[in-house]
């Protein structure tokens, strides 16, 4: 069976290539600039299914037999794409009953991509028989490291509403529930008199009065996604009746919502990520770094692919806010600190036409005669440098819980409080860490916890029972837990757990929540410290809620608002651990000073607690993260950072580190023994 | 001819109540309760259809014969609800032509409740079906003290687009017309060419270009109450075969502006409304004393019920805000002040499952060991000590006008100013009154007004002829009227009076309109008193206007903006009464300072010409309702207030008052002489 | 061929009268009215289409013919409208066929105008027929001075989606292309791999993912654009067929963007337009003004008419601000002063049904004996005294680039950023150039640009190969060129050209653009002059980017920001002219202090190095227009101005100016030597 690693040695270095876009010159000029730049990968032909096949059934590999033997005369591995985001237009036209639906019941035009019913036995039929022929001809083919099975599943197709759609989820629902009896009992239909005779009175959920069935919604997201590898499996496993190198996808974590990851990662050979910045956010490297640590999380801690990022400013954000100087490498080495063993771009050449003409790329328009390319050139020489650290792990002390089903489902209509979003909550306790210069994993709350030595549950809302006795043993067997409010409050059909809430852990928590008491649109609570009725604490927002202590004591109090003089943050020992709980949404405030009033200073309190071992003393500005027997030093700020306890070389620099490295403002060491 | 009173003594105490939710050892539970809450009706039923029919024309009724068996054993009563407002998953699969569709022409899903066509034969006969069924079974059960037929009319499925209602809407207008010119004429449709040569050429107001025919939309409005009204007469009459109880359906005053409930009133033998605060709303009470006259305005001063209203938070709300201690209990007793004699909730125990999930309930997630359940049994206390309200009424020296086809038509696209809402001036004036501690009723501007010291029109901007003649009448004979600006402008087909504006009020208010000035988006105009150049006065929103005195004379005039120098607000003194104008929109400020500066000045004025009796030297957060010889006291403040001439017994606390009364912080007092 | 002038003499003045709203005696009214405000045109059956074939096929002329001959009899002449904007309810009902479908692909209702598929044959044939039947009976009328077709083109319908457009759309590109492969180059399809195997293939550009062919919706809004002209001219051949009065169609510049005027303007007798106030909008006057220039200019200079504007208030915006005392007159004047032999209202008299019945008109509500009407008589006399400016010509010494084409493109989706809108930038220089009392045209980039001093490309992000060329010698003749960001880019496929940014433009300029730096939301970057470290300069908004200097030279350095240290605002001198380039978003400021700091000081440094001769040392509130030899002085502020240099006889008060002249507040004062 095909697997990691791709290539012979080093680290993938490379892009999107499309020469289909330009005349074949400019092809010999790419190879060139390829090697100047020490690229050694490229994704090749990802929108090329009306190329090769211009009519139904005729293929025309001419242009692509030229492009992967040029590229192999040059040295440069293809990691050889599947056509099949982007149906040709003669399929379109040819097969109408193919056409994504949307949920108020519009066919989707063509003109862009990925505009196809994802359960279409047509699309089915026309992409098996592409992906067969391609696997056929190159599988062979010396240049071909892997396949690149189409691009971005669900980038815009997630869920179809069509009729073949609706047949297709009516049949996956009997395969789930076996008779529809079951399927009554695990959506609560009764509530509303909305029992179903029979699975053919079932409907996707489309554009309906408010109030739709939570289970309905939420099985046709599970419905989607199984729909979508259904897709990713057949070309897999048509590649491989052909040839046996690493298949994969591209995944875009953490920004495709609808796509559960963690099930798609059982389908690949490697994790191969697309992560753009949210270019007008302040400390977007913040977001980059719990994409990295979730893509590996993922990939179950293996090294992974970065396999689109982007040079400079992308396209499709209302202010496509440019990187700054140093901004590029910062975040490609982020990215491999945290476990990639890739750094891809899209794409290697700017286009002239179509809609991301104004994406940033490695040629830019300017040409070679330009910063982006210098820095292209200079990325590519540290990226030889950091060879060695392929195939290395990155470990982790600390946990957060990221389930796609709770992210889905606490945002679905009509829960207490619209304020409560689940990137939110999870990017607020990730922050705190990263600031405290702590490297996290995610995990599902059913996996292994013993590795860590601290949990976080950032508003996991749907929490089933064997999830919740899984946490419940990890503190009894000396774990520490830290959960935040609206956690654990219904099992996987979204039905409430019996009993006062969180229902799913009370137990663990030593706690019951009477009433939850959302806040107003930018209302606040403050917190205080309990025993102390003159001290301050951290301020709440969005949620309040009256909790009653059953075993846990009270860490702080409510002093404002709806819930004053009850506990807010809560601690409970449990056998050899410790549950800590938070009845609001708390959020880290950047800065080195005293964090007593934020979710960093109780964070912080919790690492000490759990003997999460950490650097100290350092700005909050700087990322610090070890990969095997790498380390990493990232300084995100306009000042240099000396950094204490540092001895070893530098992999980047040459230099001899004795005692303590300097980092430049912005600037990137890493040091190994 | 049944009709109110529903139960043989006291006010009516408990809520929706959905055993089908529950194992019948949690029904045993429930009784139990219900008697230790004081429970003594429960709304039964409502989403059932698809349990006591579950295949077409199949009837189950083995569940709800031991429900109704079991409150009967329990003394509860039940007011039993027809399911016709979600009907069953195989009538939406058999009868795809009775789906709803909106403006936009899209089919609207399932899986919620409502999404059904209310012109729909097939619902016709279904819906019939089941109420026959329904009533023939239980009409002579000793625990059925009334009927609910079906539950908020009009919730989501208001108007229907689909060629069903149509051609229901042809018939409709052939029924009003006779002959499509009267038709022609009323819509005035050789305004831009598009006079109907038939009835056959008319269609919905669907997704259009701007500018839709306002009588189009008027009579479509109309037409549609029509057709829900059809539906609840259907299932009354086929009630009435079986059985005389008292029929009802449950009203959503003032949140549900489509449904014209003057003429909805006029079905009922007793009116029954839901109320739910808008939580995140300051003040939210006096919305609810608001929702609460009206209602009671609506059933002709008759007694009715508070067929639903929250324990705490809803769920439908983007921040379900909870109820704060004290005020469920004076929300209640709010409503029994202002005419109810019910005080229902929904809903007696929070489900699990589905869409209100996180809605509040009587019995809560947490169960009776907490505050919710606590003050839900101290409620029933209170409201069996009340029983001798039952039956009273409230009676009012001021009404406000509020006209459904008025609200609808100031609202429709291109008018003035979009900052001009109904809604927005009528709680304007309405807050005057209540910081006043006057108790308000609505009329529609035909009604008798002669028991009234003050009518107030609130931008009344559908007036016709008649109701004009009716309020000029009023002033002659002595009465006071209060017109707010853009009142008295067209007729009750959106035509144009004749004459300069305000064509309906001209001659009463003696005075024309030269020209409209609306303002700019938060630009204001200050006011001052005639003849008081260094005078200051309110300041006026939205909206000015070119005043041309004809007999009235200026009190105020606008002292900046299009309109400096001349008049603001004017008095007209006719017959033995006065009317008064403003001519720009003024607000009340809470507190209890001077209130030259804002509305409640104004107002105050008025009622002291008007003769109208209130107490003095109140806090304006004081709710001061007398109902028959029944003096409620409602402090919504932090401290306790004294209120002197009090003198009598208190109902709730047995306390023998003396010439005056205090009423703690948030709480309720209640004395009977 | 038939043409401009309409009238025997003088100007027009008058509005749309819609008699057939109104009974028979007030028509007499009517003509009296017109007689005694000096009206001498209006515009007759614009929504008559229903009334004069009231079945299909059979036509009633007895109304329209009594009309026009009692307008003959008042000695008002016609300007007689088609009807064909607004199609009869029956032809809508017999030829569903003919409807407008949206992006949405819904079907849009009736009801209102314009809610049909400008490329249907059946409405081809209908509206061929009515014209034919109108233009036989009246051609010959004395009272017809001229025809208006149709209304408004483009409206509501500018886009249809139906299946019958998108066959006409397929056979334009077959006709524009010839073979699908050209169709591919052009859209650059071979991105995403959307290239088209046959014109079968393709469809209108409707809902559809994200990155649409920005190709497809290029032609699709040409062809648009093509459709309608096609409309307009079957009807002006077939009035041809009968008679040789002028033939007009009313535009409605600059707010119609779909409809690209400059390709319009081609195809009628005499220019005319719709122009109507954004009313909130602080110095609406100077968009008005703006308007009225692009309208002259699309006329090729030749006096227009401005065919509809209004007294006061609209209807169809959020808050319809009326004008101010003096505001209607100074409006009309400024029209006149730059280009209009005509001053039109819509309406003449107010209608009381309807979706206009809250628009302003020359008889308003209140009557007669109203401001608005006595403003309408002084008009009157006013224009009279004016009628020795008919057919004369204003002169513009600067010109602005304004090509519908580039305005389109530069707001499709997936920009750099969404800030940078073509309406803003082209009104900030407007603005500026206004304040400094210069005229200017509008041109379309590949036009005669020999008789300016001063080009101004304000974001002229579409410029193709032609065009660029074409200013390029305009420069090296000695012409001066002002130049601002994201200006030409791409070609006329919305391909960008080859090399680094921008394109078309590198020569001319001496630089080129490295990369694009759009700011955030709100965020200011400041400017200083080039070596003057310590100096300030106007604030940038929207944008910066990397200039690399070419053989221009800096005037001003981007002193903070993502290009702090880098320029600004070049300034390139080549052959005999000069080109300037602001590589950021400025802004005007009202008022007349320094200019330093703004988009007027650099405008007004290049109007004195280009030599525009303008006066001097006025407030920057007072218009000044000639036209002819007449000097229009405009005042908009609320003080008196003196202006200097202005000998010669006032055409309105007849006073004798020797040397100065004073215009009052508000008002305005012509001068003829």
């Amino acid at each position: 069976m095909p697997g990691y690693p791709v290539l012979p040695a080093g680290l993938a270095y490379g892009g999107d290539y499309n020469p289909e876009q330009w005349p074949e010159d400019v092809w010999r000029e790419d190879v060139r600039l390829m090697r100047e730049a020490g690229v050694n990968l490229v994704t090749v032909g990802v929108f090329n299914w009306g190329l090769i096949e211009p009519r139904e059934g005729q293929f025309d590999f001419a242009r692509l037999d030229r492009i992967l033997d040029l590229l192999h005369s040059a040295g440069v591995y293809a990691d050889l794409a599947t056509p099949t985001s982007s149906p040709p237009t003669w399929f379109r036209h040819r097969y109408p009953g193919s056409r994504l639906v949307d949920e108020g019941g519009r066919v989707l035009g063509g003109g862009s991509r990925h505009s196809f019913c994802p359960s279409s036995p047509d699309y089915a039929a026309a992409s098996e028989r592409v992906v067969a022929a391609l696997a056929a001809r190159y599988a062979g083919h010396p240049a071909v490291a892997m396949w690149h099975v189409h691009n971005e599943y669900g980038w815009a197709n997630a869920h179809c509403h069509c009729p073949v759609s609706a047949e297709a989820f009516r049949a996956w629902l009997r395969e789930k529930y076996g008779e529809v009896g079951a399927l009554n009992a695990a959506w609560g239909t009764v509530f509303w008199g909305l029992t179903y005779g029979s699975f053919d009175e079932v409907e996707p959920p489309v554009a309906a009065p408010p109030g739709l069935l939570s289970g309905l919604r939420l099985d046709f997201m599970r419905f989607s996604v199984d729909a979508h590898i259904a897709c990713f499996r057949r070309e897999r496993e048509t590649i491989r009746r052909f040839g046996d190198q690493p298949v994969t996808t591209n995944f875009m974590i953490p920004n495709c919502k609808p796509m559960d990851y963690r099930r798609w990662a059982e389908e690949v050979d490697v994790v191969a990520n697309d992560h753009y910045l949210v270019a007008e956010r302040p400390d977007s490297h913040i977001e980059l770094a719990l994409a990295a640590d979730l893509t590996r999380s993922v990939a179950g801690g293996r090294p992974w692919m970065l396999m689109e990022h982007s040079t400079g400013a992308v396209n499709w954000q209302p202010r496509n806010v440019a990187k700054r100087p140093g901004e590029m490498r910062r975040n490609t080495l982020a990215h491999v600190a945290r476990g990639s063993d890739a750094a891809m771009f899209f794409q290697w050449r700017a286009s002239r036409h179509g809609a991301e003409k104004f994406h940033s790329a490695m040629v830019p328009h300017a040409g070679v005669d330009s910063e982006v390319w210098r820095d292209v050139v200079a990325l590519g020489a540290d990226l030889r440098r950091l060879g060695g650290v392929r195939g290395e792990r990155v470990t982790a002390e600390v946990a957060l819980v990221w389930d796609w089903e709770s992210y889905w489902a606490v945002e679905f209509e009509w829960r207490p409080s619209a304020d409560l979003r689940f990137r939110d909550r999870v990017e607020a306790y990730y922050e705190a860490l990263w600031r405290e210069h702590v490297t996290a994993d995610f995990v599902h709350p059913s996996a292994d916890l013993s590795p860590y030595r601290l949990v976080v549950l950032p508003s996991s809302y749907l929490l089933g029972e064997a999830p919740a006795k899984n946490l419940h043993r990890y503190v009894e067997a000396g774990g520490h837990l830290l959960v935040s409010c609206f956690s654990g409050i219904v099992d996987e059909n979204d039905t409430i757990h019996p009993g006062p809430h969180p229902g799913a852990l009370r137990e663990v928590l030593g706690l019951t929540v009477e009433e939850f008491h959302p806040l107003r649109e930018h209302e606040t609570v403050p917190l205080r410290r309990s025993g102390d009725p003159g001290g301050t604490g951290p301020a709440g927002r969005i949620w309040s809620e009256r909790v009653r202590l059953a075993g846990a004591r009270a860490v702080h109090d409510f002093a404002g608002g709806p819930d004053a003089g009850h506990p807010a943050v809560t601690r409970n020992d449990l056998g050899g651990g410790t549950a800590w709980y938070v009845a609001t949404a708390l959020d880290p405030a950047p800065g080195d000073g005293a964090h007593d009033a934020d979710l960093r200073g109780l964070v912080a309190g919790v690492l000490d607690h759990a003997g999460v071992s950490r650097p100290r003393g350092l700005p909050d500005t700087l990322e610090v993260v070890r990969r095997g027997d790498h380390l990493f030093l990232l300084n995100h700020a306009d000042a240099a950072v000396t950094v204490g306890g540092v001895t070893g070389t530098g992999v980047l620099d040459g230099a001899a580190y004795t005692g303590s490295a300097t980092v430049p403002a912005g600037g990137v060491v890493v040091v190994r023994p």
